[in-house]
C-alpha cells in the first residue's frame, strides 16, 4: 500500500482478497502496509488491484516460501519478547540449562545468565530423548520451576514443546516456545503453533535444507502466528570430530532470503566445550541475531548434555570475548 | 525360560520383575518364551532370577535399543497383517499412489497391483508436504476411499498417520500405519502408536543412522505394540542425480542387529523411473523382507510424486524382474 | 557413419575433422562406426559434415562428458583383458589381497580366487595410506611378485598406480592398472594414464559425484585410452556403522549414462565382512558388470585392512550366492 | 630439551635417535628446542634417552598425526614469506584471481589487493578443472606473469601446482605453493613436496576430514618441510544453497590439536560473492590465521570461478569490515 493509504483503503483490499477465495495476510511496516495474499495466483488480475485506492504495486512471490521472504517483507522483523527485543540492533544471548533438574539449579543458571548479560533464559521442561529410557524430563513440573524462576530472576523463558498435546500447557508459562530439530518438519505440531499468539524459536532439523527451514515456518507464519525465529544448530556431515558441522553460512543466507530474526546454537552446533566461544564469535560476526547456549552450574552432574554445556564462569568469559565483536559490529549486547 | 517352565513360572518371573520396579515385555517363541525386564539394570540381582523355577538363562542387553535388538529375540519376526505376512519366507510386496486422489485412481492401482502379484496396497490420505500451500491429501475422505477398494480388491491398506490426533482415526482403517522419514524421531506420535495394535510401518529418516532408525523402533516397542516394519528410504548426501542416496547395506545390518522385518522403499530412495527396477531387485538380493512402491495409472496427472511412480505395466515388468531374484534368494512372492 | 560406409569415407571424415582444429575419436562397433569430434563446437558445420559421403548423422552431444556418453556410443563397452572380458554377458569378479605380503600369501589367494571362479587378481603393491608411517606396501618387489603368480595361476593382474612417477613401471606388469579414490581427481596422472595402452579401472572418489567420475573417466578416454571400467566404491555419509554408504543405484544410473563397463566393490563399500556378501549379490542384481573382493588367507595378520578381507572359505561361499544371482539375471559367471 | 641445554646436547641427543633406527625432527622454538623421534616407538627406552645431557622430559604422542601435533610443539608455528608473517598476530589476506588469465588483469588486481591491505598474490597458473575441456589455465606462462607482477607489485606469490613434474617449476616461482582440495590426498606430490623449501598452503578435501588433513600435513612435516599453512575451504553436504558448507568449527578445532597456522577460503566455502564478507567476518572472528580470496578486475568475464570472485571494490569493502573484527580479536591486519 502507498505511505498515504487510509485504514479504509487496506481494508477494502482485505475484501478484495477474500472476495477472491484467497487468504490475506498483513505486514504493518513503520512505513508502510504490505497484504499478502495467499493462493492459487491465477485467481489475482494485478490491474484489477492496482485500481483500487491505495494500492502501490503488486508483486508475483515466486520463492517457494511466500510470508517469510524479504520479497514480502523487505524490512527486518524484530520479535518482542514482553519487551525483549530479538533481531535489530541488539544481541539476545539465550542461557540456560539443556534440562530443568530443579529449581535450585535453574535459579542458580538464570543468576548467572542475567548477571553475564544474558536476555532470556533457556531450559526443557519436555526433552525429545533418542532412546525411550533416559530422562524424559520433568514435565509440567519442570515449567513450573520455569515460571517461579522467572518471577525471581526476571529474565523471559525459552523452552520447548515436543507434541500437539503439549501447545497449549506450554503456551501458559513460556514466552518464546521452541520447536526442536526433530520436530521441524512435525507439520501438524506447526500449524497449531501458528494459531498460537506466542513466539516460536525454530530450529533448523539436523538434515534440513535452508530452503525446508523456510518452507517450516512459513507453516506457522500461513497460520497467522508471525513471531518467528530461525535457529541454526550444525548439520549431520561425515565429520566426525564435531558433535553437527555449524554451517555458519547459512546465517547471513538465512537473512538474505528471509525477514526473520537468525541465531546461532553453538552448543548443538560444536558439541564441544571449547569450540562454543570462537564459533559464537563467528556467529555475531556473521550477523546472527542472538545465541542459544547452554550452561550448568554443575556440567558434570547434569542429567543431559553436561559435556556441551558451559561452566558459570566460562559463560561469563564467553560474554565478554562476543561482546567485543557484537561491539565491532555494532550491535548492542 | 527353558522350553520346560509353564505358564505358571513365567507369572512368577514377570511378577518378580515388576516387583523390582522394571517394565516387563513378554516375547513367545515357537520354541521357548523371553522375558524383558526395561528399567535400571542395577536393580537386577542375576541370582535371584537363575533361582526361579523354569529360568534357562539372563542376558544383559549392551545396545541401546533392548526389545528390537536381535539379542533379546534371536528369531526373525514375523508381522502378520490380517493373515499376509511381512518377514520370513516370503517377499511382501506394497504398491499404490502416492496420494489418494480419487476412488477410480486408487480402484484402478490397487486391481494392477493385485493381479502383479502385490500383497498391500499403499495410499496416503494425509500426505505431509514441504509447503503448506501443496495439496495436503484428502484426509477422512481419503481414508474411506482405501477401506472402500480395500473392500472390493481384497489388498490390506498401508497409509501414513501425520498427527497426534489422528492416530485414532487412521487405526480405525489402516490395516499398517506408517511413519513417515519426517515424523520418524517425534516421539510422542510414536508413544502414541505404541499403544495401538496396528502394526507400524516405520521409515528411516532421511538423516538419521540406522541406530536412530532402531532407537525410534524401541519408542514403538517399549510402549506394547511389537508389530513394526522398519523402512530404509534413502538418505541424503551430497549426489544430486537421485533425489537420496540408497543405502542398500542397511537392509542387511538392520536385520543383523535387529528381529524386525525390514523393507526398501526404492521409489523415494532413486526418485528416478528408470532406477525403480534394479534398485528393487538389488533390495531383493540383499535380503529385503519387502518392497513398497508408487505406481499411479496416469503418472504425469499425479498430485504428488508422479516423476517417481511407475506406470501400471511399469510395475508388471519389475514384478517379473523382481519375482526371479526373490526365487533365486527362496523366497515365496 | 552409415553401415555402407568405407573406409576411406572414415579417413576423410577424421581428415575433415582434424582440418576444422578438432581432435577425433573412432569408436568401431560391430555394425557401425562412431566418430567423435572434440573441441569447440562453433567450428562444425553440420551441413558440410552430412554433405562428406559415408556420414548417416550428426549429434551434438549436450552432456558434460563426451566420449564417455551413451550418446557417443549407444552399445556397451566391452574391455578386454588378454581375453578375459569386463562388461558384456559375464561377471568379471576380481579377487585378492587388500597389499602385497608375500610371494607365498598371493599364491595362496590366488588360487582360492582361481578355483572359486575369479577371472582376474587384485593386490595392491603401492598403497595410498593415511599415515606417512603406515605400511605403504612392497612397490616394485610387489609387482614382481604379482607377475610371478600371475605365471603359476593363470589370472591376469588388477593393480594399483599412485604416482605420476609409477606410471610405467606399473603399465610393465599390470593387465589393469586401478586408479584409488583418493586419485581420481588427480588429473595429472589420468592424462599420462590415457596416453598408455592397458585398460584402467577407475575408482569413485569417496566425496565425487556421479557426474564427475564420468569426468575422470574422459580425461583418459579423451587422451586416447578406451578402455576404461568404472568402479562404485561407496562415498562418505554421516552413518557410522559401515566404513562407506555404498550408493547402489550409481550402477544403474552409471551405465545408464555411459557405455563403460561398471563394477561395484563391496569390501570398501561397507567395510564389514558380514555385509560383504549380500551387498555383492545386490550390486549383481541392479547390473554391475563385476565385483572387486579383498580376500586373504589369513585376514587377521594382514597389514592393511585385514577386517574387511573374507577368508578364502568365506569367498567361495560367497561365489555360490553370486553365481545364483549372476543366473538370475541371465549372466555367466 | 633443557632450556640450558647446548648445542652439543641437542646433537648427542640427535646422534642417538639415529642410531635407534628412528627419524629425528628438529623444533627449534624460542625458549626450547624439542627433538621428534619418528618410528616404531618400542625402539625407545625412555630411561636411557632421560639419561642423556639436557633432555628434559619425553612425551610420547598418541595421535596419529605427530609432527603436526601440539602435543609435538605446543608453540604455534609462523610461517614467513620472505619477511610475510603466516600465524601469529598478524592476520594475512591473501587475495587475487582465481585463474592467470593476462599481465593487464593480474596486475590490476594484484595493486587493488595491495592497496586495500592483502600480504599475498594468488592466481592459477594451472587449474583443475573437472572437464579435460575446460580452460586449463597458461601454464608456465602465467607463472611468469605472476613472477613479473610479483616484482612490480611486491607481493609474494601462491600458486598452485597440480602435478608431480611440475612442483621444481613451481618452486622457481611461487613463494608459497597452494595443494588444491582434490590433490589433498595425492601422497606422491606431498612427499615431493615435502622435500621442497616452499611453505605449502594445504586445502582441505572437499569431503575429509580434519584428521585427514592433518596426515596429509604430516605427510609434508615428516620429509622435512615444516612450513605448512592449513585451508580450510568448505566440505560437501546435502545443503544446496552454498557451494560447499564451511566447516567454521575447523578453524579453532584445527589450532587446538596443531600448531601450525589456518586460514579460510570463503570464495569456494560460499560460492556466493554476497556471502563471502560475512563468512570471511566470521572466519576472524573464530580465531583464522589469514583468508584466501578471490578477486577479479571484471569478473563477469573471468575464465573461472567468476560468479564468486569479487569485484575490486568489494574487496576493499570487505577489507574495512574484516579489519573491524580483526581489531576486535586483537589481530594486526
Amino acid at each position: 500500500m502507498k505511505e498515504s493509504a487510509t485504514v479504509k483503503d487496506t481494508a477494502a483490499v482485505i475484501k478484495h482478497i477474500e472476495e477472491l477465495g484467497l487468504k490475506p495476510h498483513i505486514s504493518e511496516g513503520e512505513e508502510k502496509t504490505i497484504i499478502g495474499a495467499i493462493g492459487d495466483d491465477r485467481l489475482i488480475q494485478k490491474e484489477q488491484l492496482l485500481g483500487l485506492p491505495g494500492v502501490d504495486t503488486v508483486i508475483p512471490i515466486l520463492k517457494p516460501y511466500k510470508l517469510a521472504s524479504r520479497e514480502f517483507k523487505p524490512d527486518p522483523t524484530v520479535v518482542s519478547v514482553n519487551g525483549t527485543k530479538i533481531g535489530g540492533d541488539t544481541l539476545a544471548v539465550i542461557a540456560g540449562p539443556c534440562a530443568v533438574e530443579s529449581y535450585e539449579q535453574v535459579l542458580e543458571a538464570a543468576m548467572c545468565a542475567k548477571e553475564a548479560g544474558a536476555r532470556l533464559l533457556r531450559g526443557g521442561a519436555f526433552k525429545p530423548r533418542t532412546s525411550p529410557y533416559s530422562f524424559q524430563g520433568l514435565g509440567a513440573e519442570g515449567l513450573k520451576i520455569l515460571a517461579r524462576v522467572r518471577e525471581e530472576v526476571g529474565l523471559p523463558i525459552v523452552t520447548e514443546c515436543l507434541s500437539q498435546d503439549d501447545v497449549e500447557l506450554v503456551s501458559e508459562y513460556a514466552d518464546v516456545i521452541q520447536v526442536g530439530a526433530r520436530n521441524m518438519q512435525n507439520y501438524a505440531m506447526l500449524e497449531k503453533l501458528g494459531k498460537q499468539q506466542r513466539p516460536i524459536l525454530l530450529k533448523r532439523g539436523m538434515m534440513s535444507t535452508m530452503e525446508e527451514l523456510l518452507m517450516s515456518a512459513e507453516y506457522i507464519l500461513s497460520n497467522g502466528n508471525y513471531g518467528v525465529i530461525l535457529c541454526e544448530r550444525g548439520i549431520r556431515t561425515f565429520e566426525k570430530l564435531t558433535r553437527n558441522t555449524c554451517d555458519i553460512a547459512a546465517i547471513p543466507a538465512l537473512k538474505h532470503l528471509s525477514h526473520l530474526p537468525v541465531i546461532l546454537d553453538p552448543s548443538h552446533a560444536t558439541g564441544e566445550r571449547h569450540l562454543i566461544p570462537p564459533v559464537s564469535m563467528a556467529g555475531v560476526a556473521a550477523g546472527a541475531d542472538g545465541l542459544i547456549i547452554e550452561i550448568h552450574p554443575n556440567p558434570d552432574k547434569a542429567l543431559c548434555d553436561g559435556y556441551q554445556s558451559l561452566h558459570l564462569d566460562q559463560f561469563r568469559d564467553l560474554m565478554t570475548q562476543v561482546g567485543t565483536i557484537a561491539k565491532a559490529v555494532n550491535r548492542a549486547i
